[in-house]
């Protein structure tokens, strides 16, 4: 559990550089035998590309680190549960497991919307744990009330 | 119709590309207004990812080339039905249809094992169309009855 937070507390952090960024605030880590091999926050604006959510950035780091598509054996921690696209990319990437610290009540597709990691659908088997880590939400929703400050501001 | 077969010729002649890099034949290609925008054919072994599906490399390639992360008004045509990740890319990105043409049974994330598009659990709205591309899973079948072969000769 310990360790569960101490990577959770590094994905934060990678959730604060999307945040200077202006945005949305995720970030995530990769670990395979307690090593870091891949570490990414939130940059679809800064990249031009909506493929960039943390969880991506960082599976494309740990594949680059590792001279492999397979990341067997490791553990991707997330301030939030990921969305379909991402949860797909984790089961094509073979994770093995994910923790996350959040849900996401509107687009999360490891609990919230669809079980994709247990349905039994396909044939990825993925662990995951939801970790009660209340920065990662209290970051996203200071994040989107600013957003709509300004926006009201304008 | 004679226009989707058109688009979808073209997804074919990648798809064909990663046939012969010995990659699992499937070819994408991104319309806006009549003209191509992004290009791709799977490439998971060649870059050593798992992310490199030919959807997410014609999506990657036509954001470069529009210079933003929304592809507003585009039509992706892809040989095979996109999987669970790229359905999600493709509701990340905005694109506004999907035409393929072949299921997936085992994978497809539109129809066969999951209603992304349509089954109004998220607030993407992606219009789609299944093609009778008969070549599309002529080339899947022979691909892998091919690489059966090869492994019981080995």
């Amino acid at each position: 559990m310990s360790e569960d937070i101490k990577f959770l507390d590094i994905a934060y952090e990678e959730a604060l550089k999307a945040y200077e960024k202006d945005e949305v605030p995720i970030g995530a880590v990769i670990v395979k035998d307690g090593e870091i091999i891949g570490k990414g926050h939130n940059q679809r604006i800064e990249k031009n590309n909506a493929l960039y959510h943390a969880e991506i950035v960082a599976i494309e780091e740990a594949c680059r680190n590792t001279g492999s598509w397979r990341l067997d054996g490791c553990t991707l921690y997330v301030t939030v549960e990921p969305c379909v696209m991402c949860a797909g990319a984790i089961m094509q990437s073979r994770i093995k497991k994910v923790v996350f610290g959040a849900l996401d009540q509107k687009g999360g597709a490891v609990v919230s919307k669809y079980r994709l990691f247990d349905d039994g659908k396909l044939p990825f088997k993925v662990d995951y744990s939801l970790i009660n880590y209340e920065k990662a939400s209290i970051i996203l929703k200071d994040f989107f009330l600013n957003k709509r400050r300004v926006s009201r501001e304008r």
